[in-house]
């Protein structure tokens, strides 16, 4: 075994160059392994393995800084940087990320998870490195998919004018997450239609070779290469050298292209294109299904996981049943039309559903124009990936009172995704958004009701935050604000969403223990409805809420700011504190921070003075 | 005066072609009695006269939709649209707005403010008119310093895609508020250079006027035409049919240019030329210092308001200074050097600085870059437009605990540039931002002090919010994190920054009254130390606080959350609510929310059970 050899950064340097396509395909097998068991990103890490291993040669990771983009194409980086030996615990609680952490490795230059920031991360470091005067290469590889965002067009502009020392990789695997759409996939499938790299390997042999330690030449060189490169192209109109479109597969041609760019002391963009799924069947027939996957075989790739209808899913359909209903609705999502169950919508109804790529903020301002002229439009993005457009959600759409549904998907806890991508900020950004309603289903049946709800609204923002996975055991349907589920004596128990499970479970228990509980499910996280809390309290005295969001701004700081000065008691919050929160499974998270039942028994009983077992 | 005759938007078009020159100096002599006694956005309503008289003219404003991009040169279009008489109301309380607004007129077809919005907003208004079957153009207007913003990016490639009838007037006048930057004014600056427009100006004149209502023939005209055209750039690649440049000042040019784009039946894009300030010489030489301007003298130019030095002066000179002996702090604005004071900085420092665009995204993922390379940056922005950065906040800063410093200019009121403009949400925003501290100085000593501290941390986002405007009587410098400046009895007052003045003067009316006040001064609003205010309240049994920003997760809530149910108090929260405030001036909207000195001491002795004259 090749791989066996590499057990940091620099060994990659010292294998030969025939026997890299041995390595290649030894990390291909390794990724298999690994992910068919953990579960995690597959597809994208198999498209470009190649891309990997030249860029981990021809830069040293500890010192150069490659910056990847959305960061779920990691895997291969982190095999090749000294961590093989833990890809076993990829996504695991306390294990590897699957995204890059510098806390993890120095060879993880900057955090990711969120689409489209590497190129602004690089332009910042290039311009650290210009001041302080220091010697290393910045790298960003960003994706297709990922430069249908702003933030990535931002970036471009600003490194472009900079004229600072840095390669751009543009990863083109003709397609994000969903198909890639908008202006940006029309232009890209336009480049590739050129062939401009064979040039680019002609003038690069027959030239390179000679003169490579010849300074004078090279200048020679460089100021003809680009001429005979430099078609007229998006990136050359910004100001960046572009250099492509180059095999992604092939390593000499990726090996030629990044040494030249290399070579360059301005802004480069090289464009690689690369096939999700490479060298392994079932994936490469069918990346979207083994974009993020969960267990599978590599005989057959059979998913193992059996496919529980989620909350997403749900969402789809109901939403398009309630299009069948009113011409009027129509659906947006951000490139992720399978995450948010949108696919459904998609089919049934084409003419109504607009994917605008990874353009969170179009889409809510879109959505805002739409409103203005009478449609009703619900956008479905993740609660994480939905901060990109806090502002677009005060300034487009609250400020002017218009009717915009929000599907707040993978709200909470998601999980092996880890701290970028839990959805712990929604309930904390949302109350501070005007003329905002906020729903919390905790089954698909309120589910339904809410976003039936939400579509009858007028001249309101109105979100529906519903968790990734499906429906637990509580599967009724409360339709008042916030209720009263059960009465009780000694304690009010205070949750919402997914975590009502939870606090019907330690009912149950508490009840065993002679603590009689009453059990508030809040459905209208806002306007918040506090009386009935309120009410509770003054009979119980006591005051515990669990919710999995950051404490900033929680339902239970709200409660207990509308209850405050009134009246004696005593209380305990369990949230998820600042936010961070790391990856594990969620039950695993639940009872770290103390939201799962037995917890919630455990803070009971202390909050009630009572000697327990902890058990 | 032709003028005079146009009392709604259908009037305009009533007026003789030949009058139109005459029409637009009787606007430009309009708009400058206005504003040199209103104060407002000059030069970029100077420069917008002619485009703004032939959009209103060709279009119906009541049904077809003119979204202004960011907003503040809509006045010709107000006094073109019924509302030249309430003209001398504008920007004051209860007065017309300086921006477009719904709810003022219906041929304001969308709210602005926020920059980069429009074509995300003409591209949701195209899809709701087809959807729906209506009929009605929609036209965005945008200037070249909104096209650095991601969103319009965003709206760009998503609107080239969708083929939708709509047209892009790119109000061409080569700066944003300060120069413009970044790969799209480099590639703008080489499109100007062309000169396809009077190619464009034969072939219309030579075939249209025969052609007009000859439907094959149009089509044929159009192919034609637009082979002449199309030059390939930035717009053509995304998608867009390209017209331009136009002059912008010449009426027959605009007239044809926007005939054709009429005619298109997909996204067009007209690129229009247009001189900030035309017409009126002291602009035309200085558009930046009549970008916005308070009363000036019409006939030398003369600003007639003292310049008094602001919180954003301020902090642009002690950043330099700071800066002079500390190599590794460096400064980022988005497209604001003179707003935020960093004027100075860029003077001192010209490689230390560096102005992003309106690229508020950018501005703080390349700050966050720089910091995980050793630089210390500082970004300053106003609170409104920071909103854009909220997730890059989180994401790209706080999670991996990187040292950026935030100069968050414009925080609380602003005054008259009305709710798109006011920070009344950075204390609920920055609260849900982990790993923050945030400082409210309430004097230059303070900001000075709170400033160096801020560069000194480490590992954390340190935000310090001043306010629009200079300091005021209170000139001291308090360096505790919550300070009791003055211990009393009867009532606990809580304030922080700007309204810390308030505070002390209602002290001293309430001790007239026999009221004695616990006054306290909060520095450091994240993280909140409340311990000094639970012990006040003890005592007092009484708190009252006041507040400029919204009261979502306001520090009054925090208090209150803090407070709850360890003891029995009386309180009152004065903040803005919802945190939508329309214009005013800052002392009428202190009046208004009940955060001037007079409403503490009425509200005080109210709180206190005491009979009160008002007075």
């Amino acid at each position: 075994m090749i791989l066996e050899k590499i057990k940091s950064a620099a060994d990659l340097k010292k294998i030969e160059e025939q026997d890299l396509p041995i390595l290649c395909q030894e990390i291909r097998e390794r990724l298999l392994n690994v992910v068919s068991k953990t579960g995690g990103h597959l597809a994208s890490n198999l498209g470009i393995v190649e891309l990997t291993v030249i860029l981990d040669r021809l830069f040293s990771p500890e010192k150069d800084r490659i910056v990847f983009d959305v960061g779920h194409q990691c895997y291969v980086h982190k095999i090749l940087t000294g961590r093989n030996d833990q890809m076993d615990s990829l996504r695991q609680l306390d294990g590897l990320s699957g995204f890059p952490k510098p806390e993890e490795s120095i060879c993880d230059s900057f955090i990711a998870g969120h689409a489209s920031n590497s190129i602004s991360v690089v332009l910042g470091m290039a311009r650290a490195r210009t001041l302080k005067k220091e010697n290393y290469n910045v790298v960003a590889i960003i994706g297709d998919g990922a430069l249908t965002g702003g933030l990535a067009y931002e970036g471009l502009t600003n490194a472009a004018q900079s004229k600072e020392k840095m390669i751009v990789i543009l990863n083109d695997n003709e397609m994000s997450i969903s198909k890639n759409v908008g202006g940006v996939a029309s232009f890209l499938s336009l480049i590739r239609t050129r062939n401009t790299y064979h040039n680019f390997k002609k003038i690069f042999r027959d030239t390179l070779g000679k003169i490579r330690f010849i300074s004078n030449f090279v200048h020679d060189f460089k100021e003809k290469t680009k001429k005979a490169l430099l078609d007229d192209n998006i990136f050359v109109d910004m100001g960046f050298d572009y250099i492509g479109p180059v095999d992604g597969h092939n390593l000499q041609a990726l090996n030629d292209a990044i040494t030249y760019a290399k070579m360059l002391n301005h802004p480069v963009l090289i464009h690689v294109i690369t096939k999700k799924g490479k060298g392994y069947q079932p994936a490469e027939k069918n990346p979207s299904l083994y974009h993020g996957v969960g267990k599978f075989s590599i005989i057959d790739g059979r998913i193992k996981t059996a496919q529980c209808e989620s909350y997403s899913d749900h969402f789809g359909k109901t939403l398009s049943s309630i299009a069948d209903k009113n011409s009027n609705v129509v659906a947006i999502t951000a490139a992720m039309s399978d995450g948010t169950g949108l696919n459904v919508f998609r089919k049934r109804h084409p003419k109504r559903f607009f994917d605008v790529g990874i353009a969170e903020g179009n889409a809510v301002t879109m959505a805002a124009g739409m409103a203005k002229q009478g449609l009703i439009p619900v956008v479905a993005i993740y609660a994480s990936f939905l901060q990109r457009s806090y502002d677009m959600l005060i300034h487009d759409v609250s400020l002017q009172s218009l009717h915009v549904v929000i599907g707040d998907d993978h709200c909470g806890l998601v999980g092996q995704d880890g701290e970028t991508h839990n959805g712990s900020f929604d309930v904390s950004y949302f109350n501070s958004v005007p003329n905002t309603i906020v729903y919390s289903p905790s089954s698909f049946a309120e589910l339904d009701y809410m976003l039936n709800k939400a579509i009858d609204q007028k001249d309101k923002l109105v979100v529906v935050r519903y968790p990734k996975g499906s429906q637990r055991d509580y599967q009724g349907c409360s339709i008042v604000d916030t209720d009263v589920v059960s009465r009780g004596d000694d304690l009010t128990l205070v949750s919402y969403g997914d975590l009502f499970n939870e606090s019907l479970k330690a009912e149950e228990l508490l009840r065993l223990k002679n603590i009689s509980v009453e059990n508030i499910k809040i459905n209208t996280v806002k306007p918040l409805n506090v009386t009935p809390i309120l009410d509770s309290v003054r009979k119980t005295g006591c005051l515990l809420v669990v919710e999995d969001v950051c404490e900033a701004d929680c339902v239970g700081k709200q409660i207990l700011a509308q209850l405050s000065g009134k009246l004696l008691f005593r209380y305990a919050l369990y949230n998820l504190h600042d936010g961070i929160v790391k990856q594990g499974s969620v039950s695993q998270l639940y009872a770290k921070y103390q939201l799962d039942a037995h917890s919630i028994v455990d803070n009971a009983l202390k909050l009630k003075g009572i000697n327990y077992d902890g058990s």
